[in-house]
C-alpha cells in the first residue's frame, strides 16, 4: 500500500506492506485524516519530540526508522483480526482515538515506528476503541473529531464555574476548537484574538462574540471592556478586594505554542487569571515567575482528551453543532501531503487540510 | 527614633523623625518583627523588585530614597490619630496585615518610601486593620502570624479535595508554614524535603510525616512510596487510566524560589500534579513547557493572604496549634539587623530571626 512516510526528516511517498490485524484489531481503509499542527512540529522538531518523550517516560520514535504520521482520522472497516467481536461489519465507517490497546496499556498511533498513522491507505485499530460515525457524517468532517476533542478537553480542564469571561489567544485549529467547545458550554461573551483576517473570520463562525486583531487592539484591554462585573458581583466582593478593578474572572486559552507567548500572557493577564495552555510549545521557554506570583496566576497545561470527550466531539459534529465545513480548507491525496505541510504555514489560505489516501 | 534603614543597597542604622498618626491611624511601638526571605531578596535584587512592581502596576520603591523594611510585626498601641474609634487602648498588643488603608486602596508597609516598616522603634498602622494579640501570646511569636498566613494562604489556594498527598520542596520559613497549615488542614501524610538537617528537624516539628534529604533520596520517588492508591481508589479509576501508576494525586508546594527549581519540579512531578509556587523567584526562569503539557501539570502561583487567613493564623498561634517557639532561632536589636541578614544565609543556624527595636 502507499503511504506518506516521515523518513530522514522529510515526508516522502513510498509503499509499505499491508498491515495484518492482530488479536482484537481491525484493519481499516483510511478515508480521511487531518494534518495537525503537531505533525508540522514533529517534522521540524523530531529530535526534540524524542527527547521530551524520553523525559516523561514514553517510548520515543526511532528517527532512523520510518514513521507514518496521521492521528485525526475517519476510516472504513476492511477486515477483523482474531478474537474480535465483529460488532461493526466491514464497510462501517468508524473513528477512534489514535491509540492501540496492548497488554502494556494504550500505545499511540501516528508518532510511532510500530503503529502506522493515517497518511497511508490502510492501518490497524483496536476494535474496543471504535466509534461508528453517526448520521451519515462525511469522513472529512468525522476526521475533525480529534482536533475538536482537544478543544473540548481544554475547556473541561478549565473547570468553568460560569462567571468567567474567556479570552482565546490564537485562532488556528486549536483555538477554533476551544471556541467551538466554549460555545457548546454556553460561556459568553467569548473574546478571541488572531493576526490573520481569515482566522478571525473562522473564529466568528465557530462562535466567538468579539474577535480582534492584536496588531490593532490590545487583547487584554479589549477583554476587560467585555468583562465588567455586574453591580451584584461588585457588591459581593470581599472588602479587601474593593480597590481592585471590578472585572469578572479571566480564563485565558493560550492556543499558539511558541516560546515567549506564555510570558506575553503573564504580562497581559489580569490578577487571578486562569491560563489554559493548549498550544504545544516544544522549545525551551523563558518567563518571569514574579509576574505569575504577583498576579497569583494559575496555569493549567493540557494535552489530548479522554475517550468520553472524544465520543462527545464526534456526536456534536454529527449533530451539526460545530460548523465543520468551514474548517476544511483543502483536500489532498498521499502525493499532496508534503506540499500540504508547507501550505499550512499560510494561515490566510489554510486551516485544516484533509488527506484522503484513496485519491 | 532609631531604625534599620535600607539605603544605597545596604542596611544602616540611623534616626528618623517619629511618625505622626493621620486620620484613622494609630502610632505603635514595634515589639517584634521577623526578618523575611523577601527582605533578603529585596536587599539583593531591589532593582528587580522595582521593575516587577512597575510591570504589575504597583507603585515601586524609589531606591534613591530611604526604605524601612519589616512586615512581620507585633506592636503595642501608643497613640491614636484623629477620626479613630479607639477600640483598643494604648498599651494593647496588636498585629496587622502590613498595609495602610488609603482612599486609593491598601498600600503596602515595608517596601515603601512612605510607609515605614517595623525595623524601627515606632510605625503607623490603620486602626481598622488591627487585631488584638490574644491569650498573652508573646510578641515574638505573634510576629510569626504573617509568615504562617503565607502558608495558610498557599494551602487554601491549593483547593484541597482530601485525596491528595502533599510534597513540600524546601523547608525554610515558607515551607515550614506550609507544613503547619497542611497539618491543621489534616491532609496526611505530609512529605517534605530539604538539604539542611536543621530544617528537616523543624519540618518534623511542624508536622511533616516523612522528611527526606534530596542528597540521599529522590523526593518524587519517596513521595510515590507514600502515595499508593487504596484498592477502592484503584478500582474507581476510568478504564483509560488503568495502565498509569496507581498513585494518589500529587500536590507539590515549591517553597524555594530560585531559577531552575520549577523546571526540576516539572521533571520530577507525576502526571496531573498540582504545583503551588510559594517560593518567590525574582529572576527570569527557564522551563520546558512540553513537560508541563505532556504531564498536564497545573501551576498555581500564590502571594500573600487574605485578612481572614491572617486573623486565623494569629488565632492558631495563640491557641498553640503551631510550635512557634521552634521557629525563632535568634533575636536582635536594630543594630543587629544587617548582621542578621547575613546570618540567615546559613540554614543550619537560623530559621527566623526576630528584630526587637526596643532592645
Amino acid at each position: 500500500m502507499r503511504a506518506a512516510i516521515f523518513r530522514n526528516g522529510e515526508i516522502v511517498v513510498d509503499t509499505l506492506p499491508e498491515p495484518q490485524p492482530g488479536p482484537g484489531q481491525v484493519k481499516v481503509k483510511t478515508l480521511a485524516c487531518g494534518i495537525c499542527g503537531s505533525d508540522l512540529h514533529a517534522r521540524k522538531h523530531a529530535h526534540r519530540m524524542v527527547e521530551m518523550a524520553r523525559l516523561v517516560g514514553r517510548k520515543p520514535m526511532d528517527l532512523s526508522r520510518d514513521v507514518v504520521f496521521g492521528h485525526e482520522f475517519a476510516c472504513e472497516i476492511v477486515e477483523h483480526g482474531p478474537g474480535t467481536e465483529r460488532k461493526f461489519k466491514p464497510g462501517t465507517r468508524v473513528c477512534s482515538i489514535p491509540a492501540l490497546l496492548t497488554p502494556e496499556g494504550p500505545q499511540g498511533i501516528g508518532y510511532s515506528n510500530d503503529n502506522i498513522g493515517a497518511y497511508a491507505e490502510a492501518m490497524l485499530l483496536s476494535e474496543a476503541l471504535l466509534l461508528e460515525v453517526p448520521n451519515g457524517l462525511s469522513p472529512q468532517h468525522a476526521a475533525l473529531t480529534e482536533p475538536l476533542a482537544v478543544g473540548v478537553h481544554a475547556v473541561a480542564k478549565a473547570n468553568i464555574r460560569g462567571d468567567e469571561v474567556p479570552l482565546v489567544i490564537g485562532c488556528g485549529p486549536v483555538g477554533l476548537a476551544v471556541i467551538a467547545a466554549l460555545r457548546m458550554k454556553g460561556l459568553r461573551p467569548i473574546v478571541a484574538a488572531d493576526y490573520s483576517p481569515a482566522r478571525r473570520m473562522l473564529a466568528e463562525k465557530m462562535g466567538a462574540d468579539i474577535v480582534l486583531d492584536p496588531a490593532v487592539s490590545q487583547p487584554y484591554a479589549a477583554w476587560a471592556e467585555h468583562a465588567a462585573m455586574s453591580a451584584d458581583e461588585k457588591a459581593a466582593r470581599p472588602p479587601f478586594q474593593a480597590h481592585l478593578p471590578a472585572l469578572k474572572p479571566a480564563l485565558i486559552f493560550e492556543c499558539v505554542g511558541v516560546p515567549g507567548l506564555l510570558q506575553q500572557v503573564f504580562e497581559g493577564a489580569p490578577r487571578d487569571a486562569r491560563i489554559v495552555v493548549v498550544g504545544v510549545c516544544m522549545e525551551t521557554d523563558k518567563s518571569e515567575p514574579m509576574l505569575g506570583i504577583m498576579k497569583e496566576l494559575n496555569v493549567q497545561f493540557v494535552l489530548g482528551y479522554t475517550p468520553d470527550e472524544f465520543g462527545a466531539s464526534l456526536r456534536w459534529l454529527a449533530e451539526g453543532k460545530v460548523d465543520a465545513a468551514s474548517l476544511v480548507t483543502g483536500r489532498v491525496g498521499i502525493e499532496g501531503v508534503a506540499k500540504a505541510f508547507d501550505d499550512l504555514a499560510n494561515p490566510e489560505r489554510h486551516t485544516k487540510i484533509i488527506v484522503e489516501p484513496w485519491r
